[in-house]
């Protein structure tokens, strides 16, 4: 199969598969302002927090562009007022934070606005390209913890649709199958906005790798009847302590895996990790419009007028965490000192 | 407001309200057929575990004025095929095969077809009395057990529309809410069929209750800030030893609450009760068709030709119930005893 690319830089414009159209129209917009990346973003066109960061790069990179400014400080306002919007899109994953001061820096450190402008677009470029390289090496790294002949439950969608490269998450379940050690993969449908559904059944289906669709439910029941033999989740933010913020249901999931003595994996690249963040009661969780629960495809589900709260992310306190997988290795507890070694730098 | 009526025996025919048209369509069936009745049941156009063993009755009722047998064998041997089939339709809930078997002991009883006729009506009647009057009960039985001041999270729809009368876990709900102690309730939307939102949410606002709606995944991350005082659930069929079988999701919520400290209680009429089920292993898990997991609403959501699994319920070890509460009292453990004793039989 052609290998997915959700987002390319092409040239002075970004290439963007509209994700809120799949699995029934594969869609590509063509954006050249970062406002329209912006709007992608905050509209979940792009998701995944290895891919908005990617997304949050190349738009900086199309303001680059667009900016009118020809003196270097007017230019590098600009540049930084075009950063804050694009960071305000989505307060949890912090890889848009982190790709942004990685492209702020070097434009900061550039002679002149014409090379500020290549330097916006070469740091973009890089950013991508490195993340491609972390997952596939994340993915190695994990698929060793995997069980051999066992079906794995996985949520939301971690793959080539989430990041620049083959995943996080389902690169792990990818590498795990294509050593014939798995035999199926249990995907959590994901309410509200069905990522599980939409999205990772999309992926599997075209790498074909057996799997199944549930509620997200019926994770329980399918636990309790053993037939699940290790959960592997993503991460849009890990703490210093490894208290981990993914899409919301992944703590239910860490719950349910510890009950049933199933080990709960988190994959994600080092940009994931916020050393800055002690503990994950520090993380913003976003909360999203309440019409992503009170209907659905445009149509309402529930009767006019009901509250709904709408959590986009919840956090699994890192007590519940078997291992997290990076690009650079598997992480353990105490995960204060062991992703500080993983992230080069001594532990607080 | 008006009481709802899910359910009339129209003197010879059944009225019922289509509940895969709510929230947005009021629409009743006039039913005259018992294969009608089946077929509306199988479709879920009626659901809840009392609901289905009255329209089952009346049903059966049905059946006793369509049959075309004069003679008294005749007519006994059609009425069970008939409920032959009205109990095929669905394999989880006990409500059904219990209403159907009373209705069969007193059509047995009966000195001729005439007599036979009427009695299945007067029985199916009763039922239907019999459930409003113990919904009733129960929920006096229930409420207090409700913490003061505290948001009740529940799942499914367990009131009006589930029942013949105010309802079983909603019903504690509605009378824990008219005492002034009851400042919330979360409403689970309960995929697949989504009856939470469609149904508990309909019913709560006709109640002036305020409710928030929410995804199931999302009940975690709620128990966990603490926002929830008590979790109260339904019940499909309740075993020997306190095992309950009820709608998919249930067992997750259980574990959830018991990690966070939270009671888990389980509130149905003793019609449920199956004290020829020793456990909950015995009780079948309803599958249903994976259309209702990959599409939504008439319009697929997953790809074509994913696969799915949809058990329709499952099943929480009665350890991580705090008390389950029937019309003739609070049952807890150990449930072997305290089901029997309340069933008005010796403990085995």
């Amino acid at each position: 199969m052609d290998e997915t690319k959700p987002i390319e830089w092409l040239n002075g414009r970004v290439r963007l598969l509209d994700q809120t159209r799949l699995p029934h129209e594969e869609t590509y917009l063509i954006l050249s302002d970062h406002r329209q990346v912006a709007a992608a973003i905050s509209e979940m066109r792009v998701r995944g927090a290895p891919l908005i960061g990617i997304a949050a790069a190349y738009g900086l990179a199309l303001a680059g562009h667009t900016v009118a400014a020809t003196d270097r400080e007017s230019f590098l306002t600009e540049i930084r007022a075009a950063a804050d919007m694009l960071a305000a899109t989505r307060p949890t994953a912090v890889n848009l934070s982190w790709a942004l001061r990685r492209l702020l820096s070097v434009a900061a450190t550039a002679p002149d606005v014409g090379a500020a402008r290549q330097a916006l677009v070469a740091e973009a470029l890089r950013i991508h390209r490195e993340d491609a390289a972390a997952q596939k090496q994340l993915s190695r790294h994990g698929a060793p913890l995997l069980p051999t002949g066992a079906a794995v439950l996985t949520i939301c969608n971690t793959g080539a649709l989430a990041t620049g490269g083959c995943g996080t998450a389902l690169g792990v379940i990818r590498t795990a199958w294509e050593e014939g050690r798995l035999p199926r993969v249990y995907v959590c449908e994901t309410r509200p906005l069905l990522q599980g559904a939409r999205l990772t059944a999309w992926e599997l289906q075209r790498l074909n790798i057996p799997h199944t669709l549930i509620v997200d439910s019926a994770a329980g029941l399918l636990m309790q009847r053993g037939g699940v033999g290790a959960v592997i989740a993503g991460a849009d933010r890990i703490a210093a302590n490894g208290d981990v913020a993914n899409k919301i249901g992944t703590y239910t999931m860490a719950v349910l895996a510890r009950e049933h003595d199933v080990p709960f994996y988190v994959a994600a690249p080092t940009s994931s990790i916020d050393l800055a963040t002690t503990s994950g009661d520090e993380i913003p969780i976003e909360e999203r419009p309440p019409a992503e629960v009170t209907s659905f495809a445009g149509a309402a589900v529930a009767p006019e007028a009901t509250a709904a709260l709408n959590p986009a992310f919840d956090l699994t306190p890192h007590r519940y965490i078997t291992a997290i997988v990076t690009e650079r290795g598997v992480a353990r507890e105490p995960y204060s000192e062991s992703l500080s070694a993983l992230c080069g730098v001594a532990a607080r």
